[in-house]
């Protein structure tokens, strides 16, 4: 049997004068990225640079829509009305799309930023809404918190969809991540995380922090590279999939 | 022989809370809508409306991008350079552009807004990256004023173009606008105006203020819908060029 | 024995090319203008403007800050931090405090807009983050709404305060406001809401909507001005006040 | 005779979640601090922590008012009117000043930032817009370049003023700098740039890049800190000042 999975991570996030992550690292372990798309980060300029860099590396490209909150960047709840959403997620994703299409590549996908994700994933209302801009945009794959309100939204209008998974954190036994402010909420040890990994892949479960056997066969894996030491557990996980047999394919080869 | 000409106005720029504009009453007398994208003028939620109202009246879908300058209303001149005026307006083409496809509709043109209007006119550097954005975005015309360096700039590239010129501006002998601080700078009267747009869609000539007969062979004529008075001259125009054999059409319908 | 109370409303709520409001009207008959700094409406040559004409009018100057959030209007909640708020608030009093320093008036108040002021009224630590920010900027007098956790917050630090009430809006015998979704969340009659203001602020009480009698003896009476309706209905308010005895004073006369 | 001299350099221009600078190294070797205004850099939290961290370090705190234009960091052109610039640069210095009061400590200058310092410097109607917004605020020493635009609009209103000068820049006869496209536009050893330091601060005069000897004499001397080699540079500098004889004091025990 073929096992294959994705690898994703947030791109394109300096804005104006502003720097910021290791992109040129982070294209070198993922598959498919993530790119800021003006309203948390990620200029047009630098959309346009992070297009060709990614295309230049053959990462697939997807765009990282967010509330209108470049100062806080996109990670405070913002009460918007599903109009609203539906509205800023199609603004967003036509304005990556067109640096895509003037590369001569594909937008391939759209994985909501920080907040807007976060909240979508537990509100139906906000899911159905940022799938259904999803779906108007046409030929995109959502990517969405495994076992989350997005599932659910996507598969009742039939869009393509991929359920994101995390290396390095721990899971409750409902199948959602365990707080950050818990204990047990990271995965620290890269070797634990990848064999963590191998196993979603596989089998199509996760332990738990108490124990039990929880359901989640993810389409992609969430990487960060937002330090050295990201990186490398990036390098790793990457190396032990590939040891495992399990290949790395962007979204759109594997959903 | 048939006459045809595009008539077009700036459709779109409410912004949030903000109202501007007589949308419907302009939508009843132009065949192409420019719609502002959100750097100088209308939302994403403006423009999901301004894109559905235009199709429902029947009127073409053009981008109207601009400085990312929106207390000043895109009005005043930025020191962009070729590379940023080239990403804001394929940014905002893209952006535009995913409503008219959610909506099934087409995005016809692009036309600058304001000061990155006028700047480009004169800069040929500036008439390029624009040039460059719209072709890139692909299968868009793109419209500038009659006589300057857009004209240029879209010949050199080989894109679809357009030109426009003003029922009520007088023209200088070289084909240029008569400054709005001089004598001349207006043409009030709307029967003059309907004549001197006539004149120039049959004979392709406008006569300018000091009596010199200047080549001037407008694709569309340029509108404004922001005063009760605007729209009454709109109207009678449109009928003028109607009873005088002209077919009011969208642009893509003409160039 | 003798009656005052402050009237207030919003004012210099136009951004850039886009107006909104009849500011002139308004200062017909308030005593006390709450000033948009910039974050949801109000630039700064809008600001300068409006603090100039509530001089020549005689009325006195608040800041009016919210959440940044143009394109919502500051109406949409939005999870700060005490810290941002915090800031948030001082950066804007400090902006509107220039403008009435530079022309030789005194800013007298602070009233949170939308979404920041109905947050804070329910939650403790925001309402503490925001009455901080007022006293640490000085010489100023907090406005909150009557019996939320503006008072509190104020009470707790020794801050001037000046509780709210509104005339058109029905009261639950809890002292809040009804729902505007609910029955009875308007006073729609001009007389009736008259004689409620008066009740207010000679008894100290208010009849809620299912008859309970609640104390409520407010130092500022909230109105509307962005209809000719609402105009008409605020100077209807005046002149039966003025009749009754009431004497409309500014804040700082009354706190 | 006693020699003194204030040596000032900008801070606080981190924005939201992405940092710029080595503000903690620059505060050791200033004696003033431009801080961002929220305009091109600096939101208000980032503020709030500058003016703490400035007031710790002895160092004395002005306001870097800028163009709005986050994206471009205030460096681009933009054709404001003194209108706009006047009330842009009150609004910004009543923000950053609200924030000093209320750490205790006072703002002691304005020095206007980037494309909209390099403008006034050569528009004598922008210069007095700044100049005017700064005497209305009150109490502030105005910092322009020396021999510009500045020092004519400041002594035309009687406005405190501190003419700067460059550490590290050629001049030119005329006193102006050698554009940075031009050789000898940058003095690159420390050393060098030392000596030419001294030597305006106690000849009052500068040798420019044709040998001719120009008059300038600064009150305050320009350093940068965004890199390794700046931060050595301006450490250097500030050794053989004091080596010299020459006090480093702020602005406000200069001029």
């Amino acid at each position: 049997m073929n096992y294959r999975v994705d690898l994703n991570s947030d791109l394109g996030e300096s804005f104006g004068a502003w720097k910021m992550g290791r992109d040129g690292d982070v294209l070198t372990f993922v598959s498919s990225a993530n790119v800021a798309c003006g309203f948390h980060a990620g200029d047009a300029c630098v959309m346009r640079a992070t297009v060709t860099a990614a295309k230049a590396a053959g990462v697939a490209v997807g765009a990282h829509p967010a509330y209108p909150d470049l100062v806080g960047f996109g990670r405070r709840n913002m009460a918007c009305t599903p109009d609203e959403l539906y509205a800023y997620t199609l603004y967003q994703i036509g304005a990556l799309r067109a640096f895509c299409e003037a590369a001569g590549t594909k937008l391939q996908h759209v994985k909501p930023h920080g907040a807007m994700y976060n909240s979508a994933a537990k509100k139906i209302e906000e899911a159905e809404a940022l799938a259904q801009a999803v779906k108007d945009a046409g030929g995109l794959i959502l990517m969405g918190l495994a076992g989350s309100k997005f599932d659910e939204a996507a598969a009742k209008i039939g869009l393509p969809y991929a359920a994101e998974a995390f290396a390095d954190r721990g899971y409750m036994p409902d199948g959602t991540l365990v707080p950050r402010s818990k204990e047990g909420a990271f995965v620290r040890d890269t070797e634990v995380a990848a064999a963590r990994v191998i196993r979603m892949v596989k089998e199509g479960v996760v332990e738990a922090i108490d124990g039990t056997i929880v359901k989640l066969r993810p389409h992609s894996i969430c990487l960060h590279g937002d330090s050295p030491t990201a990186v490398q557990m990036a390098q790793t996980l990457r190396a032990r999939l590939v040891e495992a047999g399990i290949e790395i394919a962007p979204l759109a080869q594997i959903v």
